[in-house]
């Protein structure tokens, strides 16, 4: 076995070619995948959410907009406006009747005072690729879409500070950075529709966390307007700022509620010289366990990601997109990456890892790509999953953080608590080196019988275990009602006294993250 | 030259002997440097600040804090207080007339309730090795200090979770660690000294941010008591909890006017394998930056320091602590350290990197050393100069952030605006990878001709090119009237309404971080 991986490591040029696959690109997997008006509206699907008591729009308001911008970035059209209120896994959609697309923070600003004003609601939208329902209207609320709020500001490439407008493409950013030496410290497989003030806002987590750190460490400064249109300009380009209250924090991470993020600057590392990718085979999860703490310990500071999945995931992405699985079939995969400054000293420490693995019986087959085309296609196997787990029908989606020790233990759980004939696939995959575990449920459609059985068990369990009910994706729309099996009740209550604070007329996305108010 | 490198790389073993000093290592440069009582009263020093409307300690309120702690942990006695009323710079003086010491979040609680109730201003303090006068009372402020909780509370081997009380000392935690490879993120000189919940409260930088991030990136989770004595319980250990705001980060870097934090979540990096510090000598300032750019090139993901220090500032350490310089005499030294998993690679990308640098002409002397004991007295030179300027008698002390191609320039600046006989030193040192530059000014004695000089200068040049006016040391006491040069006045406004919320009777910490308002 040990000669397989070896084979497999020497081999590496010709190894993959068969997982080639015409326009399998990362970032293809965010298109929209439903026609926007076969999704239930969100105020028929959850009828026990009403609507707060803000002006309806009136031509009054439009027309205002109008003053405020060009008529041309005013977008009344119905179909125009479909693919604003429905979200990209077609859970919820809302009703809004007009989509802004300011260019400018002064824009943004002038839109929201006259939305505070009027008391009309809010939602502001980056790429829509969130997976909480956080980024589309519940009703009839206003979208401000940062779309057009795409320039690069400033890149200095000695200290690799990039500061740039919130509606910059994240693929973008990262295509500008590398022909500069430089790389976004983040990346998920939304990178090709997602905007940065929409990573920035929901604190997006992604592959690369184990290695560059989360956007609270490497998002140095922003800007961000409030609700009456007041400009908090935190836009510092320094690594180091202690000037009072760490504000940029109340907008990472609060999903638009507190605020629109205009402007973000950016730490960015420098582009690894070597790039390395092992696809692993394993038999249980201990081993996934066993395995990932010899990779912090023998890749060290070359671990640049750390990803795990199980069968019935990876089948997601191989059997739904047609993609071919580069080993043999096992419980569990693993897909661990190297970045390094050197190239002979990465291959030496992966050989090493991967040698001492064999020898004690760890893994059982494997393989290693060490060219850029072929390193994707071992990616798109592991972000092909959440397109495929969609081709199954409807997804039930948890993303949890959990102790590592109880980290996979939940599917088997359910396995036992859902009858077979109700769900296609129970199956987990995700970030084991940060603790993350997305948990999915297939069904043919949305079974309401299935759902009364995984809420709030789900949360139950991972709060009786100290974890996360949102590890990265947020609360948005869909989870305020289970906040509080990850929050304190004071903890709640300081949130809703700052919310009150920061926007005291509750314009801004309203319905969303903070449970609503008794 | 090159030759010269080598030799001292080769030699490494015997190359630093005549370094060692009785006793020096790190963490004693923060002892008490002067008697408590020489220091004038900070009421005196600054006959602007006014004492806010609170109440005066009574026996009453001594009563009631023996019924909430043991009376040997409610401290009244003149002497026993003395050390907790002055800095460790000798700059500030309070007054308070008592120190209480609880060891529980519980004991905290109960202490801020009642003060709250009986509006008694409150002073939080760690280790009491601040700069900038924010861990010590301006008056009469109640002292509550940490000291004594100091249990480590867990840690998850596999995850690198370390969960533990405010008052832990930052080497004890280190230590604790290193015994279970792994490491602390964050290393300042004031480590042997310094505790976790007063360096997580003013966000501390140190020597290692290039490699481990901020606290803002590496603490995980936040336990703190609200003025009135509300637990926020934060203290999330995963590294992935998207769960409504974040609010632990109002409590780091806000210097205990928010809150004060009682227990801490950090995420430790696994100990290096390998460490090696270069020790490099350099003729220009464009030459140091040319050197990080090499370095962070080159050495890539195992720089875990990059130092500067200018002739003077390495001569305060060098005479007044009478320390050697390990090489000849240049007008900038570099103190360049790298960590890794391993030794062979490390020393074959610094070898490269320094002769590359040699063979370029960008450096002209050097040497190396790997060895524990020799890397501690490498080290000595650099975090033996805070304490070395102290001998030269009172320091005017600047900590600024700033963009690296201006970073230098406001040294030749000050040289030229101050009267040569009226200063000892000016000189600079830092954090060059972090654009950290610290500025110092040292006189025979406090002298207010100098500071009229300098201040407000130094703020305005820092401002002009968008630098902080604090990098790392806070605000603190001692800079609130200049944090305007570093922070909109939107960005203060809502800093305040912050401050208002959470603690309405503003008897956290008072006259620190925010300027008085008007």
């Amino acid at each position: 076995m040990l000669r397989q991986i070896l084979i497999h490591t020497v081999a590496r040029r010709a190894a993959i070619v068969t997982l080639i696959q015409k326009g399998a690109v990362r970032g293809i997997c965010h298109s929209q995948p439903c026609c926007s008006s076969d999704v239930e509206l969100t105020s028929v699907r959850y009828p026990g959410v009403q609507r707060g008591s803000y002006s309806q729009l009136s031509d009054k308001h439009v027309q205002h907009f109008k003053s405020i911008l060009p008529k041309e970035r005013v977008i009344t059209d119905e179909d125009d406006i479909a693919a604003h209120n429905v979200d990209w896994l077609g859970m919820v959609r809302g009703a809004s009747q007009i989509v802004l697309k300011p260019k400018t923070t002064e824009e943004v600003s002038a839109i929201l005072k006259y939305c505070n004003a009027e008391n009309l609601a809010v939602c502001p939208q980056g790429g829509n690729t969130g997976l909480v329902g956080g980024s589309v209207p519940v009703f009839d609320e206003v979208v401000i879409s940062t779309s057009l709020m795409n320039n690069i500001i400033s890149l200095d490439e000695l200290s690799g500070v990039l500061v740039c407008q919130a509606g910059c493409i994240l693929e973008n950013l990262d295509s500008y950075l590398s022909e500069r030496g430089l790389m976004m410290p983040l990346d998920l497989g939304a990178k090709g529709t997602c905007q940065i003030g929409g990573n920035v806002s929901t604190n997006a987590g992604g592959i690369r966390l184990i290695r560059y750190g989360s956007l609270q460490g490497s998002v140095l400064g922003i800007e961000a307007v409030m609700a009456d249109g007041e400009v908090i300009d935190c836009l510092s380009s320094l690594k180091k700022d202690n000037t009072g209250y760490h504000l940029k924090h109340l907008f990472i991470g609060s999903e638009g509620t507190l605020g629109i993020v205009t402007k973000v600057a950016i730490q960015c590392p420098p582009s690894p010289k070597a790039v390395n990718v092992a696809f692993l085979g394993l038999d249980t999860f201990d081993d996934v366990l066993r395995t990932f703490k010899e990779a912090r310990s023998g890749l060290g500071e070359i671990l640049s990601s750390c990803e795990m999945m199980d069968m019935l995931a990876l089948d997601a992405a191989t059997t739904n997109l047609n993609l071919q699985r580069p080993i043999g079939e096992f419980p569990f995969y693993m897909l661990i990456e190297t970045s390094g400054s050197n190239g002979t000293h990465d291959e030496e420490k992966l050989t090493s890892f991967l040698e001492g693995l064999m020898g004690s019986g760890i893994i059982h087959d494997g393989t290693v790509a060490s060219e850029p085309s072929r390193i994707k296609l071992m990616w798109k196997l592991r972000e092909g999953i959440t397109e495929g787990l969609l081709h199954d029908g409807y997804v039930f989606k948890y993303d949890i953080s959990l102790p590592h020790n109880s980290f996979y233990a939940i599917i088997p759980e359910l396995k036992t608590r859902l009858p077979a004939e109700k769900v296609g696939r129970i199956c987990g995959y995700g970030h084991v080196g940060d603790g993350n575990l997305h948990l999915n449920i297939t069904t043919p459609k949305f079974d309401p019988a299935v759902l009364k059985i995984v809420e709030p068990f789900v949360f139950e369990w991972t709060s009786k275990l100290k974890g996360s009910v949102s590890a990265e994706h947020g609360i948005g729309f869909k989870k305020t009602q289970y906040i509080h099996f990850s929050k304190s009740q004071s903890s709640l209550n300081l949130m809703k006294d700052i919310k009150k604070l920061m926007d005291p007329k509750g314009i801004l996305n309203p319905y969303k993250v903070l449970p609503a108010q008794h």
